[in-house]
């Protein structure tokens, strides 16, 4: 099993837009994303323009698949064009 | 429910030390804390330095007492004291 979260830094003046977008790329990826345990959305309760994504995969494999998927190449740099600075990413293993 | 994602920067040459005071941390919280749902470490798979906390509270009101538990209490400082600096917290509400 692979844990990735994904920090993102939104521009505060466009957070609505981000989040439509954000949306359909939870949704497209629970739907149609091979070996996806869990990916879903979270925002900062101190900064709202903080919005991280909780993901479980079931393998390095799986994660790699999703990277190739034409939702997550589509909307990635949408996404991405909307914030202030790249997002903090970091891929983890489960220790206890 | 509120999320919360700590992650933490260990000394790399005190992470053996580190390790088996987060997994009493987790031991206890996960037995002890009313109103835990989850509450595991996460290990970064490029640095195996950065050990992330990835924690699921029933409420507010739970978080707040486990932040006032006994080992909590006494466990934060000494793993705090392995690290090199602050940890990055952030607590998040669930979007979608």
């Amino acid at each position: 099993m692979i844990y990735v979260v994904a920090k993102q830094f939104v521009d505060p003046g466009k957070l609505d837009e981000f989040l439509a977008l954000a949306r359909e790329l939870v949704e497209k990826t629970n739907k149609l994303d091979a070996g996806c345990i869990s990916y879903a959305m979270y925002q900062d309760m101190n900064d709202p323009s903080v919005i991280t994504v909780l993901e479980t995969w079931e393998s390095q494999e799986a994660l790699d698949q999703h990277g190739k998927a034409p939702h997550f190449t589509e909307l990635i740099p949408k996404l991405g064009a909307l914030c202030t600075k790249p997002p903090e990413l970091n891929l983890y293993k489960k220790l206890f």
